[in-house]
């Protein structure tokens, strides 16, 4: 149990988010049911229409807020000042949302919210909209509780995150004295488990690639022709099996040049966190559980390079037999990264290396999609400890400290651009199942996200 | 040029089918309307639709005719009764055709026939409705020019070839006596080349096949999960990989066992026929054409047995990146056969294999699609020699002794369950498309092949 005691203003603001939280709880489902998929270039009213249900809500609780565009989609901004030589926290989230369709699996329609034993299901829920809102509705109690006078506040959610954020570091770039701050705050990530609240130090980058083959102009008959004509789809297969390894490694040539070793010291630390792989196994559902040989799961979730197809389409994919030779095959795929690789340079040696094996008979075309540093913050700042006191106020219980599998290539972005590191407080769990169908939030967390926010901010005036 | 002289009869009946072209022309534009895709059930009317006019075409032509039900799609059987003692020849096509949506690549709607320089565009032109009316019209030309007294007549029309007559087998066996014939006449296949009229002595077999591989119970996140889960795509990428070796060979083990070498004197037939690579790889429009080392071009598509992939699908297909791990992935796939390979032996071998190269993690299922035997027929029979000189007489050239990459599997099944041979006249091309976009056929061709059959009717009486 906690050892901390609130003090009376963090106490009121408590109270205000007890006394809001139905209310709070209806003004996420108003921003689930927009379904903001900023992959989709269909979906361009509902984009504008989370931009401006952000800004109104922003308005609401008393900030100064602009809708500044960019390249794409534009991002909310606002801003609320301390007193003056105070410690500016700039605020981060997103109001994009990946791709849902119900044929993906969903019990529902992944844009119409249910709430069921305090968890909401709906895509967004806590990718990132329901751990966006936590955070503003814990600003919105601190104000209310003057927690938040001794602190500046600044809030960027952006509209391209789950599109790799392509127009982020020339906004930030162009925006770069409105943007200066102490210390980022995202709420993005997963606490360990239920019950097991945690600050995510660690993050793995991220290089997307998309490789298109093309055969014979048209498909052919596979009697007719093959044998004779090169099979693109075959050639797939050959050429992403060429890329890995035995025994979950990946056999890109010069893929783990530049991949660091973990210590000792943090191997131990994250061998003792309290994980189980038969709970993990349950909770992906999958026949068996297997990756890199010599490392535990969550090493290898953590702290190890993946190379994942994420999609495979090529020639008939409809009901029954066609036998056809297809003229195209195509597969999108994800590489995870760790310190201290280079999406970029990543991204040439793939490249490098599917064309090195290509056989005669077919073209290989390739589209870059985003990429992401791998990211390692500090672990000694002072805002880091004010956070992990801040999370055992919110939760009731300390911190474990984490990495994650996943990317969020804003961290990067604000270190490189502007400096500052980032505090990721993760609200969600890793079965929230973000990206895959029935996303869901806990309720109870977004409640203790608002809390740990407010206190956050009590603990940031006190430096 | 041709050396035969046509007898007055036949001039009689070419002299029926040139007032009737344009007419004749017209059945085939409306047959092709109907979109008979046997695979598709949501097309249960147009496959009613086109056994129903296939019926009512052979009741004005003169046949006996009837409905005969399977429990799939029916058979239209027709006959019309020669002199006693006569031959009896047994006409074989399908009205069913392969499915066709815009978004294969087709420049019109697939089952809105146009005509332009004598060629129809439709799916279903080559395969099989304008093959099979043109010997249905050189029947008629040869009742009307009394042809086609000493013989009898037989015809089957079926609905489900492009799924693998799964009910032609225990059809002919329940109607043994009723088809019992001297020859079979089959036009489903192509000349080698415009103004090559060939027939065909030779086919592949078939075995297709369906993998589904299934890991996590649902999509998951590729940042939270992956490298500690199997992701189905990667494996399906490595087994459909592993079935393929080098230099064009199949690694199945057993792949290879039964199959038999070609005589030295067939391969020089084959490599003395009028082939260019040149212009096949023009007519594929691939960047090269490469296959099986060691093996010419014709070789490879006639006499060796392949491995095609017809179909993949995976995870996130549309626009845009979404990182995620599968839950499930798809392969369809089919093996060309050659004596003496046997279909069932190779799906088990396929099966067996992929099976024991599965890693932990995912699970595999099959999905067993339709199989065919390959088949060489006779070149030393009576019927095969009227055959030639029909071809002659239809072409104005003499016909060349080819072989087919694609399967025919009735033809194995005439010769299993009644005994009975097929003369493989093909009056299409081998650019036709058939199974791809912009199916066409020459009528031209459609002409000739009614020529063709009704000098084959002459030459069977003759025997």
């Amino acid at each position: 149990m906690s050892e901390v005691t609130n003090s009376p203003k963090l106490q009121k603001a408590i109270e205000f988010i007890e006394e809001n939280e139905l209310s709070f709880r209806q003004q996420l489902i108003e921003f689930l049911k927009i379904p903001s998929v900023s992959s989709d270039s269909t979906r361009l009213e509902a984009m504008k229409e989370a931009a401006n249900w952000t800004q109104s809500w922003l308005d609401e609780a008393g900030l100064k807020t602009e809708i500044l565009p960019t390249e794409g989609h534009p991002v909310v901004y606002g801003e609320r000042e301390g007193k003056a030589g105070a410690k500016t926290i700039l605020i981060y989230g997103h109001y994009d949302v990946q791709p849902a369709v119900m044929a993906d699996g969903w019990y529902q329609q992944p844009f119409e919210p249910t709430i069921k034993n305090d968890v909401v299901v709906a895509r967004g829920a806590t990718d990132d909209k329901g751990q966006a809102l936590a955070l503003l509705c814990g600003l919105k109690a601190a104000i209310h509780a003057h927690l938040a006078n001794d602190v500046n506040v600044k809030v960027i959610i952006e509209g391209e995150e789950e599109i790799g954020s392509p127009n982020l570091v020339p906004f930030i770039r162009e925006h770069r004295d409105r943007l200066s701050a102490d210390v980022v705050v995202i709420s993005d990530s997963s606490q360990l488990g239920p019950d097991m609240p945690a600050i995510t130090y660690g993050l793995r980058g991220l290089q997307c690639l998309e490789v298109v083959l093309k055969g014979p102009k048209q498909d052919l008959h596979s009697g007719s022709y093959g044998g004779a004509v090169v099979n693109p789809a075959n050639v797939l297969t050959r050429i992403i099996n060429a890329c890995q390894g035995p025994f979950g490694k990946i056999a890109i040539p010069h893929f783990y040049d530049k991949v660091k070793e973990l210590s000792d010291e943090e191997r131990r630390e994250i061998n003792d966190l309290p994980f189980e792989d038969s709970e993990f196994q349950k909770e992906v559902g999958a026949p068996a559980i297997s990756g890199e040989e010599g490392y535990s799961t969550l090493e290898r979730k953590w702290t190890r390079p993946t190379f994942d197809v994420n999609g495979l389409v090529s020639g008939h994919t409809g009901e029954g037999v066609k036998t056809v030779l297809p003229s195209e095959a195509r597969a999108k795929f994800s590489m995870r990264l760790v310190p201290d690789q280079d999406p970029e340079e990543i991204r040439q040696l793939t490249e490098e290396f599917i064309l090195s094996i290509l056989p005669e008979g077919v073209t290989a075309e390739f589209i870059p999609e985003h990429g992401a540093r791998p990211v390692v913050t500090s672990r000694e700042t002072e805002e880091f400890a004010a956070s992990l006191r801040a999370i055992e106020k919110g939760f009731g219980k300390k911190p474990v400290l984490i990495r994650e599998g996943g990317s969020i290539p804003v961290v990067n972005t604000f270190k490189e651009e502007l400096g500052i590191d980032s505090l990721l407080i993760g609200l969600g769990l890793p079965d929230d199942g973000a990206h895959g169908p029935n996303e869901k939030f806990s309720l109870i967390d977004f409640k203790r996200g608002m809390i740990t926010f407010s206190a956050l901010l009590e603990e940031l005036s006190q430096e």
